[in-house]
């Protein structure tokens, strides 16, 4: 076994303090990571303070990470030492059925390892990137391209994936017209990438705040949903709407600005339940569609197509020190737009 | 202009009675039917109680209206007199935007005239099917294959349409498991039409009353919806489901029955927003979507494709004077499954 320092909820609510584990020895397909960078997702905060009812603990969070291979098992072929390596949301799947012979691993009917807060098939519980190195089957680590800095590569693994996934998959690209809801670490990362896909998008946002942001991110317009005369203006104007928003939010306000065919895409959840007028979807013959991560395909396809077009994540580098404090900035929206913890500051 | 008998509620919330007004001459293009049945949708039932703040009175409801050619204009091509006709939703559209020409007259931007308690570009309101005749541009008439019966034939252009587009829509068929949530009227139908196209159909009904009819209709399986453990039983089973349901109605335990990719397809319409889970949406990549009964030229094909199958909808003939009687029962869920009106007994 591995001795391993993280940073730990140590039960729900409390706050992160520094955790020693153990992680499993480097087996046959595994590949050992030293972590350089991890980024906070907002799941992170939801799941330490078991928001989702899934949460074991001590967790060990962070699902955005990326680092340099230190070791290798002895059936390895896509990764040799001192590659840069990247492990997303989940760590392994069945493999098996149907969803994971597809690509679609984050759907497995199986059920998804999640890369912490997980039971692999040993019963450990897994523990995630807020910590010195991981151990992961290669099937599911990534390959870091060289052109993308690690530490704003690192929100790729989450924010990245997220949104370019339903892009891709409803085939969002030139001609059509994309508004995206929130600006936050998701919405951000889907502007960048839509943009870099050739779509004209327009960012949806409750107040002026973001709007010289939205446009040196990409965007062509931006709208302030607060303001009832743009909304009408906009009404069957978009084509794909790609809602980031977790608060409680009105959906058949944005709805009804879908053409007819024009689909909603749900990437952010909120934690209750969003009434949904059947007339909003009826008439227009529009779509509620939700999306989860991506694939271990697409995910790298997505890290590709981000190094191509030179597109990273907008940061705030932070040491693990000032995690707690980072997570009450999150909370409030205060930060542009992802914070990436620095692991060197763990030592 | 032509004078015309039919019932109508005077205002709001009255009883239908009978009813004399004037029908407009028959223009070049127009087409004067004969009416010999009504279909009786359960739209008409909201409508004449104003239910969705839409209501022109007095008003004379139906749109699932067959009969036989009285009169063509001097430009009409498609029809001659005697031959079977049939006019569904809607009576016009503004013939020029994407939509109509499209075929989508139904999500027309200009607006689509709806059948009765619409304005016509002139003003005139307009009066549906419970009515001794009506004149309609041809290219919003039907042509009604001689091998179905008229009377049969009634319902097919809402209740038919309303379930044949969206599952020619999403593509339903062999090889795919199609939940129909409701056996009404639109799930009759529903059942029927998905059974011809080769769908493997299972009615999801709130009570065992109806599991023979289901079977006879065509249906696979059936199973009943206030049992958990059949819910338990069928998740992630589906590929599509028809929620033909306007009762207020949980969704989320239906999204849950849909496979990863599936897609529940509302046609019925609960007066209030129903609550959705994102998670709901998001795991699994499930879809929820609407659509609004279907466009000219895909109503003639549902036609088409109903003579060939030899589909009809099961009806209870009644004449126009219980008709009060007839929209008691159609709230009380008590008619199978169709009522049609014989407008012979009008005279």
């Amino acid at each position: 076994m591995l001795p391993t320092k993280g940073y730990a909820a140590i039960a729900v609510k409390e706050k992160l303090q520094p955790f020693s584990f153990e992680r499993r020895d480097v087996g046959p397909h595994d590949v050992l990571i030293t972590i350089s960078h991890c980024g906070i997702c907002h799941s992170d905060i939801h799941q330490t303070r078991d928001e989702w009812g899934i949460a074991l603990f001590p967790m060990v969070p962070g699902h955005e990470i990326v680092g340099t291979v230190a070791q290798v098992g002895t059936a390895v072929t896509a990764f040799k030492v001192d590659d840069r390596a990247g492990v997303g949301c989940f760590v392994d799947s069945c493999r098996t059925c149907t969803a994971c012979r597809e690509g679609l691993e984050q759907y497995c009917d199986g059920g998804t390892l999640w890369t912490y807060s997980g039971q692999d098939k040993e019963g450990r519980i897994t523990r995630g990137g807020y910590s010195s190195q991981i151990v992961v089957d290669e099937h599911y680590v990534f390959r870091i391209p060289t052109t993308l800095s690690l530490a704003g590569a690192a929100p790729l693994l989450c924010a990245g994936i997220t949104t370019y996934s339903p892009l891709r998959q409803w085939g969002v690209g030139r001609y059509h017209k994309l508004a995206v809801v929130g600006l936050g670490g998701l919405g951000h990362m889907a502007v960048k990438i839509a943009k870099a896909m050739g779509t004209e998008v327009t960012v949806l946002s409750a107040s002026e705040k973001k709007r010289e942001d939205a446009k040196r991110l990409g965007a062509a317009n931006f709208a302030v949903t607060s303001n009832p005369q743009t909304l009408t203006k906009l009404q069957g104007y978009f084509d794909y709407i790609l809602d980031t928003v977790s608060a409680p939010h009105d959906y058949n306000t944005y709805l009804n600005l879908l053409k007819t065919d024009g689909t909603m895409i749900l990437v952010g959840a909120p934690e209750k339940p969003t009434p949904v007028q059947a007339f909003s979807l009826i008439f227009k013959r529009r779509r509620l569609a939700g999306s989860l991560i991506g694939g271990i395909k697409e995910t790298q396809e997505m890290l590709d197509f981000c190094a191509q077009h030179r597109i990273e994540s907008d940061i705030e580098l932070i040491p693990i020190q000032q995690v707690n404090e980072a997570y009450e900035r999150v909370i409030r929206s205060d930060v542009r737009y992802r914070f990436v913890i620095d692991m060197a500051s763990l030592k």
